[in-house]
Parts: C-alpha cells; sequence; structure tokens
C-alpha cells in the first residue's frame, strides 16, 4: 500500500475532533454520525469519489472515530483516513441500492455492538448525502436511540480556518488566478464556449508550481449575454459572440480547498449600464472588504455592500457569500454564515469566504468577486490577486 | 433570453411523462415530488448546477409539471424546461442554508395552493438530494398529507432508451474513445498524474466532432499500484511509475448522457497473476455480453461473467454492473437494476448498462469494462470500441 498522505499533521487532527467533541458535550450527544463528505474529509482525512453510495463517520467521546462504508471502499478507507485499521467498517455489497435492504440496516448493528441502543446520537438531517430513507430506516432499526439534528455542528467547527489551511487555500487562488488568465486570453468571438471550458479543466487540473490542481466541488459556469440572468447554467457548443458579457465562475482547488474567483468579460463595446452596474459592484464589493474585520458581524459585509447597489438601483435580493475551504461535490460553500443582512455572526480571525454578489439580472448578469480572508485586523484579505474589473475585449 | 435548446422532442417528453403519471396511478399517488437532478432533468428539461440547494419537479396527473426551486434559479429553469413560465415557481433566498427556516416549508404553501393538503404525494425518499429534515418538514407542514415512498419510480421509467437518447450515448461513446486513446499515448513512467488528468478532461470536454464534451457525474478514477485495489480513489501529483498497473474510469458525456468505460495501463512487463487475471476477466465480458440477451435477465449476466473468474480463483462480491444514461453528479448509475446474483430482472431491447466487473482484490486492481446496449435480438452491443485488453507500455 502506497504510504499515507495526510493533507494535515495529527495535531491538526487532533485539534479538529477535540472542537467536534466539544461540541458533541454541549448538545448532550453520546455519539455522532457525519455524512457530509467534507466533514468526513475534515475530520479523518477520507477522501474517495464514493459518496454516491451511504457511508459516514462516527464520531464518539472516549474512542477514535469509525469509518464506516461500502466494503469495497474500505479499501479507500484504509489508505486515507488516520486512524488504525479497526477503525473501519464495511458493509456487505448486496446492502447497495437494493429494494430489500438498506446500508442503515447495517449501520444499526454497528451502533449497537458499540453499546449504542440506546443513546443520543447527533445525525447531519439536512447535509449532504443522508436520505430521508437512511433516517427513517435508522428510526425503525434502532428504535430506542434519540436522534438529535445535528446540521451544521461540524461544518461551524470548519469556521476558523488554521495557517495549513489557509495555506491550501493559497495554493488553490495561484490556480484560479491561472485560470482567469487563459480564458482572458483565449476567448474570442466564434470560439465555441466548450474549447475554452476544456482549457478551464487542464489548467485547473495542471495546477501551478507545487500545487497540483484537484477538482473543484462545482464545474465552471459560464452563461453569456442575457443566459447570465441565471446563475447556475453550465455549458454548451455554441461560440461566444461580439456584444454579450459572459460571466465566468470558477475555482482552483488544491487537496480539495477552494479559492472561488468570479470574473465577466464583454466581447464589444459594454454599454453603458453595465459600465454602471461595474462601477457600482466594484464601489460595493471595496465597501464589503472594507467591513470584513474581525469583530463586525456578517451582516455588515452585506450591508455595505448594498449601499452603492441600492444607490445604482440594483436590488439584488439573494445573500452575497459563504463560508469556503474544503469541499466535495455539490457544493464549495460551507452552509453555515450566510452574508445577508440578518446574520449577526461576529466575524474572526482566520474565517474564510467568498464574497460573492452576483448580478443576476433581468436579462443581463455580472459576476466580479473575491475570496477573502479575515485577518487580525484591519480589511480582508483576498486571496486572488487579479485586476477587479469587468474584462474587456474590443 | 436565448431560444430553448431542449435535448428532446416534445413527443420524447410526452412519453415520458405519461409513462411516469401511470406509474403514479398503479401507486394511487395523486402527485409525485422528484428531487433526482437526472430524473428533473429527463422528465422537464431542467439543467444547471443548482442542486446544491433544495428543487424538484411537482408530477401532477392533468396539468403540466411545476419546477420549483431557488429564486435565482427560476431563471435557469426559464431557459432549460419544456413547461410555460408559469409552471416555474420560486422560493425566496432567505429559505437557503438557514437555521430558522426550511425551503420544504415553502413547498409545502404550494402544494397547498395545489389543493394537495390531504393528498397521497410520492417522494423520492432516497434518491439525491432529498434529506431527512426536507422530509421531516414536509410532514410537519402538510400533517394531512401521506407521504408515499416513491424511490426510483422515475428511474425505473428510464431504464428503456429512446432512439434520440440511445444516439446521444454513441456520442458520448467517441468521447470515451477518444480520453482512452489519448491516455494510453500519454501515460509513461514519470509523468505526474495529474498531468495525465488534466488531458483526460480537455478531450472530454472538448468532445469529437459533432458532440461538445459535457461534463461527466464521476470525476476521473486512477488509482495505481497496489492503491488499484480501491475503487474510488481520484488522483494527486505523484508520477506514474514503471511496473505499476493504473486503471482508468472515465466517462465520456454528451448532453448528460454518458458511456462510462474503463481500460487498464501497465508500465513494462506484466506480472503473469495479472496475465491470468486479465484473461479470466477478458474470458468472462465475452460469456457476459453473450448473455446480454433480451428474454434473459440482469443475473444471467453476473452469473456467466462468473464462471470463468471462479476457475481462476476470483472472488469478486460486488455487484458487476447498473444501467446507465442521463445523469448528475455523484453518480452516473441510473439505481434500479443490479447485475448481481439475485436481480431477476427481465433485459429488454433499449435497456444500457455499464458491465463493470471492476477487479478489485487485496494488494491490486484490474478494470476491463463495457458499456453495452441491449438488442432486439442476439448478444449486447458495446458502445465503445476498443480493444478489450489489459494495455502494456514497455
Amino acid at each position: 500500500m502506497t504510504e499515507l498522505d495526510l493533507p494535515f499533521d495529527m495535531a491538526e487532527y487532533g485539534s479538529r475532533l477535540f472542537r467536534t467533541r466539544a461540541a458533541m458535550v454541549d448538545r448532550g450527544l453520546d455519539a455522532l454520525f457525519v455524512t457530509d463528505p467534507s466533514n468526513q474529509a475534515w475530520l479523518t482525512g477520507y477522501d474517495g469519489w464514493s459518496f454516491y453510495v451511504h457511508q459516514g463517520v462516527i464520531v464518539l467521546p472516549h474512542a477514535d472515530p469509525i469509518w464506516w462504508g461500502r466494503n469495497q471502499d474500505t479499501q479507500g478507507a484504509l489508505r486515507t483516513v488516520w486512524m488504525a485499521p479497526d477503525r473501519v467498517a464495511g458493509y456487505a455489497d448486496g446492502f447497495v441500492q437494493s429494494p430489500d435492504r438498506h446500508p442503515m440496516q447495517d449501520l444499526a448493528g454497528l451502533l449497537g455492538d458499540l453499546g449504542l441502543s440506546i443513546a443520543h446520537i447527533g445525525v447531519e438531517m439536512d447535509n449532504y448525502y443522508f436520505s430521508a430513507k437512511a433516517m427513517d430506516t435508522l428510526r425503525e432499526s434502532v428504535p430506542q436511540v434519540r436522534w438529535v439534528d445535528a446540521t451544521g455542528l461540524v461544518n461551524w467547527r470548519r469556521a476558523v480556518k488554521s495557517e495549513a489551511e489557509i495555506g491550501f487555500m493559497r495554493k488553490a487562488a495561484r490556480i484560479s488566478e491561472k485560470i482567469v488568465d487563459g480564458l482572458v486570453e483565449r476567448v474570442e468571438p466564434g470560439v465555441p464556449k466548450n474549447e475554452i471550458v476544456a482549457e478551464i479543466y487542464r489548467d485547473a487540473v495542471r495546477g501551478v508550481d507545487g500545487a497540483w490542481g484537484d477538482y473543484p466541488a462545482i464545474v465552471p459556469l459560464l452563461p453569456s449575454g442575457s443566459d447570465a440572468a441565471a446563475p447556475h447554467l453550465t455549458w454548451d457548443g455554441r461560440p461566444f459572440a461580439t456584444g454579450e458579457a459572459t460571466f465566468f465562475e470558477i475555482s482552483g482547488c488544491f487537496r480539495r480547498y477552494h479559492a472561488p474567483f468570479c470574473r465577466t468579460l464583454f466581447l464589444g463595446e459594454p454599454p453603458e449600464f453595465l459600465r454602471r452596474a461595474e462601477a457600482a459592484l466594484i464601489e460595493g464589493l471595496e465597501a464589503g472588504l472594507d467591513a470584513a474585520r474581525p469583530g463586525n458581524r456578517a451582516c455588515d459585509i452585506a450591508n455595505a455592500l448594498a449601499v452603492p447597489l441600492e444607490r445604482a438601483g440594483i436590488e439584488r435580493g439573494a445573500r452575497c457569500g459563504y463560508p469556503i475551504g474544503l469541499s466535495y461535490p455539490p457544493d464549495w460553500g460551507e452552509r453555515t454564515i450566510s452574508l445577508r443582512s440578518e446574520d449577526e455572526t461576529v466575524l474572526k480571525p482566520g474565517m474564510t469566504f467568498h464574497f460573492m454578489p452576483g448580478l443576476w439580472m433581468h436579462d443581463w448578469g455580472l459576476e466580479i468577486t473575491e475570496s477573502i480572508l479575515i485577518r487580525e485586523s484591519g480589511p480582508a484579505e483576498t486571496f486572488c490577486d487579479r485586476p477587479r474589473q469587468l474584462f474587456v475585449k474590443t
């Protein structure tokens, strides 16, 4: 077997486990079952594209976590998690996508073996990929357990990043910059969109010196013209056209850590309304970055952004950012804090966000965004270093 | 807005809806709420990377389906679904990842407006991305609804492909061939793995003449040497090495349709045990392809495969295939039939499978697979046309 190549040292995994256990004590949990792939990786190092079947990590107060999944994936667990081999458990292949059996029946047996048939157990009821059927099967199979909704319990522990994590995100940011440099260089009228995406992927995975590229948790998004009103369209084979703005929402990824970055490119001479929106958006971004200081709150960023936008007659109606870091598909956000007027979470040094005030209007769109780090003092640091503007090629 | 570019004609969407409604009648359903992104796309054309938030399609017996999702994603729905704009409904952004509100509270209101507060409604309890919390919120918000588990109801309707769908899969297969040709050409000792993956992605997205490449539902998997015992490891920046086998599990994708294809490449002189495994596996594949005839059962393929493998002392323990076609991450399988000894589903013309007898042994692995089409008569057709062998570069 190849030598274990853990992304972080054991002190860091120990600290993560310690903080998770403390939150379990606060919630009165005897155990926690973690299904979110990002949370599994953050706690144990587990890495692999196996989250399409049921799997998870059992966190216990006084013993190492147990990675549990499909038998064939225990081979991946043995090669990626820091725990001893006896902390990896598999279920038989017949449980996979069977009309008669459910993997959670196997998990129920394991919980019984661990003395957890009568216990308070946390489950991530609204994290990926814990299905309604998984919950009901557990309720039925271990009826004396009291199941507690622990959605986001681990995600909240991830909010403040370690120096090592920030180092990974800086590498991801170098990749993000390379992707944006490449697409600004290559996009021309008449070039099919998929040809540009092919180069985006190539740049993303080749990476930069000292950082091979991993797959991002979201594929490139790059709608053009009036389609840019829709934030989550992917691509097709149609050519780029003069007179259209295209936003590019991309992220470099290094060992599952992300630095999302969006820029918009206009082919030709941008119309006046787009120039006005650009000016207001940049003013809003700068105001938001200045508000992104430790001690301020998440809403302060959103409120600072809103002032110049409202002055320009632009009402967004959507949150303008979310925490980022380690992630697996389908989302590179951490699903805890939201940068919006009602979120009063206090910002702390080491928090990282995608400050993402996308403008998706009736028949046009504009994305200029920054991945940011809350510093010890002063305004936020931006992970990427590229002009904060609408790019124009005439 | 760009002209609607539906992948299929309205007759095909009409037929899909008709068959789904017939299955709803069989189950006594007044409505069906479909969350699986593949099922949403199959029924309505909806396409976009927005499945990281709650969304779905409400299928009704006597009126067009309703696409329901986050407000900002209604813009994507208006651009991709065949239904009229008044069949697209959005929920406010404040429901997104909020500790206080859940999107299913909004859906509950919509169901009430549709006269479905007292009804039998099917939900995909074990499909992606219907969470435990989504189910519990619906139960609480519309307490008089009887919720029926309709996992796989739509997926089963997808099993037999139309001519148009098969045409898409043939295009995907041309892309799969191109990817495999490229990697066999490029892999050499000392080349970092991510450099090869970069070219895989580039080939996949550039596509082939007349077929731009879409993103596959699973990223390339390519573990080497003893790591090939683990089926779902992705990649890193380490170099390929002489004396190691690497399996490549990839798929071309055209408009969300897949043709998965796996080949294994050995650098150097393969050891005798690997040659013996190759011979047994190829014999098993050929026996399985011959058994993959209309009227035979899914288990007949698995049982035919097992004979030469067992003779060679190889016990797999996992299913050897699954239906394929339209898919979104995290899985390119359809999650209905499994090619395994207990599955007696009768094979029909137009069914498509990834015949996937991966060998993941204690400290080595071998994947040689075929995407197949059940024909009107005779053995299965393979979508890809490349030598069925262990590739060797000395």
